[in-house]
């Protein structure tokens, strides 16, 4: 199975999505795999025995988003200079979201930019497919804070990856994948109510559709002015959870759960949306176990936290609200205290 | 005067040069000049006083090659933050060529890339103005190996600013728009010959020329694949000049005007260029007190270091040489043996 990834993004860069169809990999160059000592151990003889390169090097980091910082990288860059790996070289990211992010932020910006192909073990960076080009790392003040828009020169998806994957893991994958039914497919959303995701197939079926969701909302939007902004449902609430929390404390998509509910809150408040479809909501989420309801510390540094995050600017908040189920809404006017009223249900 | 910088990069970004058209900026949001010590002091008021923004930040960073590093990025980027720099907002460089690559560096890096100003106040940085959009910052392994590809959205020149300016780091500018002549314009270069740059009429115009120039040449080749190379004349041995000699020993152009000589000797040696041509460039160098005879310590060890420059890839190294005065050669077939014995004339 095979995505083609063309979207007219400013880099005018087209890559494959390949969904199993990893085989040998010829580089006719030097090839860097940055990955982390987690996925090392379950993955790494497997994939560099596919590999057919001039030299192939190893880097190895620490597993977790808390090592998704400004130190790690320069780690990672002083690896590769030590390897010499050069401007022709291509750099492999083996592992979730943290390694693809890290390693694209660092295929930019080594020698002005290097190739780098991603090899996702996660769900949730299976589904997420690098698709837009989003590369980050997190600081002090918040989550991928710093990054560039950076293409892959492909991504490939092995189901048998997430073999191995953690249940919670696995689960904090799907909440992505609900994400992308409640803001823009009601008949996925449907048809995910009765999935098996034991079944390959159906798995299968369910990254299809959110890579390609995902590929044409940035191809319609690559810059984040519009439509783009949908797929940050549930992640204006979730960044602060997992800042507030401290990072690690939840796993990304478990965060974006919690947010999705507290944005479905809201919506409901404004009238978007009916408490059965709220309820139908966190329903699915909590077949996958997924926490729905997070117990704030203090509602108005949690407000404040709001305004550091990058999707808001100049003072005002946009909030990503569904419309019904399958269609969504930007709400920049939603007045302080109402906001402040929908955290209280949640302190 | 105004150049349009309108070149087919693959941002699709134009841009305007505006030499000695500095006059009052309305910006609508939020502004970050970033500048260092030495510039503060002299300019910063001026430029201050200029600007109408919705809030203006200043951040300072000491003054030096040596500074050009991830720390001092981290640093600019946390003061960003807790100015809450947001993503509409613009950073404007004011300061040379460090400052200018740094900040550059870091708007394509903050939040995933904020609008950039330069205002260079260096003869240097002028010529250069950021033509081709390369940012960058140096570490352990050499100089500029960490950077990216991104424009500015206007560059402002202006002659004011180089009144102030140390005759030391004038010449060192001087060295850059020799390199452009002897490369690219043999009528510059005997234009160059006559020129006063007291006065300001000729000093406009080698700036404008020396622009021009580069903006032709990154138009046909953005991404240094081919012709953009050409610019590097006396940078592969420049750069290495620079490391070995330590960074802060010699200002850039300085380490240019050195590495040009080398270049020319080789360039001798495979018959580009005649011996009398050879020192019509020496003796405009030296026009400008620049230093042109570079004494090395090792032979061996400079060599090496010829191949962590990011010029060089799987250990073969290009070097530009002149054909004549007003063209250029790229040489990747020089033996070992003859580039070693040139090296020997400066050991």
């Amino acid at each position: 199975m095979k995505i083609d990834i063309d979207i007219n993004l400013s880099s005018n860069q087209k890559y494959f999505v390949h969904i199993d169809e990893f085989d040998v990999l010829n580089i006719d160059h030097k090839v860097a795999i940055i990955t982390n000592e987690t996925v090392s151990k379950l993955h790494l003889k497997t994939v560099c025995e596919k590999i057919k390169a001039k030299e192939l090097h190893i880097v190895t980091i620490k597993d977790g988003e808390e090592y998704k910082n400004l130190e790690t990288i320069e780690y990672v860059l002083n690896e590769l200079f030590k390897y010499r790996i050069d401007r022709k070289s291509t750099l492999i990211a083996l592992g979730g979201g943290v390694v693809g992010d890290m390693t694209g932020f660092v295929a930019s910006i080594y020698q002005r930019g290097v190739k780098f192909i991603q090899m996702p073990t996660t769900l949730l960076s299976q589904v997420d497919a690098r698709v837009g080009g989003k590369t980050g790392i997190n600081n002090k003040f918040g989550k991928n804070l710093i990054g560039t828009f950076y293409q892959p020169s492909a991504v490939y998806c092995e189901s048998e990856f997430l073999k191995t994957l953690p249940k919670r893991e696995f689960n904090a994958g799907v909440a992505e994948i609900i994400k992308m039914a409640v803001m823009f497919d009601k008949e996925f959303f449907e048809w995910l109510k009765n999935a098996d995701f034991n079944k390959k197939e159906d798995l299968k079926y369910a990254i299809k559709r959110c890579i390609e969701i995902k590929a044409q909302v940035v191809m319609l939007d690559e810059k984040e002015n519009g439509i783009r902004a949908v797929l940050n449902y549930g992640h204006t609430f979730g960044h602060v959870i997992e800042c507030e929390a401290g990072y690690g404390t939840y796993l990304h998509g478990e965060a974006v759960s919690m947010g999705i509910v507290m944005a479905n809150e809201l919506a409901k408040k404004i009238g978007l949306l009916t408490k059965k479809e709220a309820d139908e909501i966190e329903d699915l989420l909590k077949k996958y176990d997924l926490p729905t309801r997070y117990n704030l510390k203090n509602i108005d540094k949690f407000y404040d936290a709001f305004f550091l995050d990058k999707k808001s600017s100049n003072w005002v908040i946009t909030f990503i609200l569904p419309n019904g189920i399958g269609q969504s809404k930007m709400v920049s006017d939603a007045k302080e205290d109402i906001v402040k009223n929908i955290l209280k249900v949640f302190g």
